[in-house]
């Protein structure tokens, strides 16, 4: 089973929000064997809109779309689904009810065109909003008006446009519902590999790459490392971990020690389970990223075990008074320094009393870079019990980009000191 | 002239990484007057990357692609292009010796399937990228092989995937190739609106956007906030201000209080930049949102004159200790309250100095709500020279939203005190 994801909203076209969407979706629909084949955009234009959805239907099993299901004009998502099977539009009591709930909860006045939202194909499932006003719905095509089905499967599935009401509609309503149909389990693992080029870290695995079948290598480089994902199709999980592990064995074989196993799909995720896990406590110290470590470290829930202090420490004098890193070191090797991050570090752990010590300093650009020391020149240092570890990169980019980098090194630092 | 965005990666379909390009052309293609119709994204699969070419191309007469430049095997886009306009590949030598060059800086060792990277469609503009060794390119049908051109402007940009590298190309080479094609100018004006729901604030304005033609206003929703973009369609930048001008005003009187233009297109942005004119300095004292703010501050160039230090207080004893927040008022009122935000805020500007202290105290769930203090529940305060502003929040959502929407309302605070 194949799906597409159509995602509506002109304010995506136009680039006002980022399709957080599309990912969070692909990402369950691959855990349940559903390959999605397009992920598509198109604006709340009633047209283009019937138009993206009529060659969704010739190409894909499954659609599943988000947004235009909100209370204003140009919310079209669920209208559009209606006249493309040729059923009429009913009102749920229900769903009117659910909107002035909402309404009551939040203590905010509601308004006419509200009431939009109680309407919905004749024939659909609906999915009640825990988080919004805008009830979702599942349209299967074959049940409901099969002679326009153009596949064995079709169905639409309508989802709200803001993620935090469409995440947990996909987790307790979609993927349930989808995985009936669904006769594989996919799986992957994902190897990450530091300090190696993409076509450099390709190179060493070329034979099992051109050899690949089941399962599949596939490779996606990004802020400063290269990650492989093996994935298999099979019947069962264990049929998948069987055809994995092998592989992923051979492939940290090959990349050495700077690769190793994403337990969690999410590199930040797995460092900071570890921490959890093993009662480690860690501590930051940023110039450079101005507490987006720390910010990411408590993105994760459960961290007040091994998390409690941060220091965001972006001027000279914020390093000296609030961590105590010496005013000669700084003279003496230059703010942007191995010496200066370890000293860092060193400082954000015992000051803070956590067991490591994690710091950044560097040029994040446009502008501040010299011949010496271009923009993107950053220095990661982590300290744990007199033992140092440190990081350098000159990489270069836009200053976001380059913040990131160093966020993920010192995540990575911090993996070497556990 | 419309546009179609292709983004090539299978990496994208299996929800690995977000796709930030799409949203970062669409933004660039805007202000010249590009409408973009529809964003797509396809897998590393050259049937279905060439029926996604062949379809943009009867829809749209400018396709940008991203991705599948690099040195891989699942790397195809240049040779998707050349199949479908029926051109051969030929050999850059320039683009040999760029990749050359790349590999002596970075001191990697170049390996055979680098070389790729030196082939082009024929007829193509090749783009140097100064960022990584996959040079772009823009091959204009019309020019090259008009007989297979199904519109005026057949025009497919080849870019790189990793956004260090396609961004500046798209400001550098894309956005001045494709000016000269635009007739029009189209500007834009974003007020945002803090405190009404989206369907309360487009009731309080439905007469103007009911009668809306050129400028257009449309809301979207997100984060706490509602925005409404006025944009208008002109020969010139000053007849769209024109355009624009008497109906965001009129949009400010009809909202009041809690609504303003956005300056930078971004709300933080527009208060970051205040800040930086008016030389007025801001620290943060952050729980709930644990460095986030103070990362979104760092995450602009310039900040160095009005940002100095950040503390990260997660625990009870971080604020007492690093902030001096008393032990008795957390117990009397609850480390979730107004008014240790307001002391975390006080004590914040006041220990570094700065003139503006802005804080964050919350419950971000999963865990941790209780029935009067469901997960969501947070306090943001700011303070300045005696006075406080504050704002509390029990919406509710994921994690990471609800830190997003408290790191929102803290700029917003700020705002009021500049």
């Amino acid at each position: 089973m194949n799906a597409e994801i159509l995602c509506i909203g002109t304010e995506l076209l136009h680039g006002d929000i980022t399709n957080t969407n599309a990912i969070y979706i692909s990402k369950e629909l691959a855990k349940i064997g559903v390959d999605v084949h397009y992920q598509t955009v198109v604006g709340d234009n009633p047209k283009r809109m019937q138009e993206a959805l009529n060659l969704a239907f010739k190409r894909a099993d499954v659609i599943i779309t988000t947004g235009g299901l909100g209370p204003t004009q140009d919310d079209i998502t669920k209208n559009a689904v209606s006249d493309f099977f040729g059923v009429e539009m009913i009102y749920d009591e229900e769903s009117k009810i659910h909107i002035e709930n909402c309404f009551k909860k939040f203590d905010k006045k509601m308004t006419e065109n509200n009431m939009r939202q109680a309407y919905f194909p004749k024939g659909a499932k609906i999915l009640d909003n825990k988080n919004g006003t805008a009830n979702a719905c599942i349209f299967n095509a074959k049940e409901v008006s099969p002679e326009k089905c153009s596949r064995d499967n079709n169905i639409v599935i309508s989802l709200p446009g803001p993620p935090r009401e469409m995440q947990p509609l996909v987790d307790e309503e979609v993927i349930p519902y989808l995985r009936k149909y669904s006769d594989f389990t996919v799986m992957s693992k994902k190897i990450v590999v530091f300090r190696l080029g993409e076509s450099r870290a390709e190179t060493l695995i070329m034979d099992l790459i051109e050899n690949q079948t089941n399962p599949t290598i596939a490779p996606y480089a990004g802020d400063g490392k290269v990650v492989f994902r093996v994935t298999a199709k099979a019947k069962t999980e264990t049929e998948c971990h069987d055809l994995i592990d092998p592989v992923a064995e051979e492939l940290l074989r090959r990349f050495k020690g700077d690769s190793f196993i994403l337990e969690n799909d999410d590199l930040q995720e797995t460092i900071v389970k570890q921490l959890i896990e093993k009662n480690i406590s860690v501590s930051t110290a940023e110039s450079l990223t101005g507490g987006m470590i720390a910010s990411n470290i408590v993105g994760f829930s459960g961290v007040s075990k091994i998390f409690q202090k941060g220091y965001v420490t972006y001027s000279n004098q914020a390093k000296i008074e609030m961590l105590g890193v010496s005013k000669e070191l700084i003279e003496k090797y230059g703010v942007v320094s191995e010496e200066v991050a370890k000293e860092m570090a060193r400082c954000a752990a015992e000051k803070s009393g956590a067991n490591i010590g994690v710091a950044t300093t560097g040029i994040a650009g446009p502008n501040g870079g010299t011949e010496e020391q271009p923009v993107g020149t950053f220095y990661v240092a982590a300290y744990r019990d007199g033992k140092y570890v440190s990081h350098y990169s000159t990489y270069g980019g836009l200053r976001d980009t380059i913040r990131i980098r160093a966020t993920n090194n010192a995540f990575e630092l911090i993996r070497k000191l556990i």
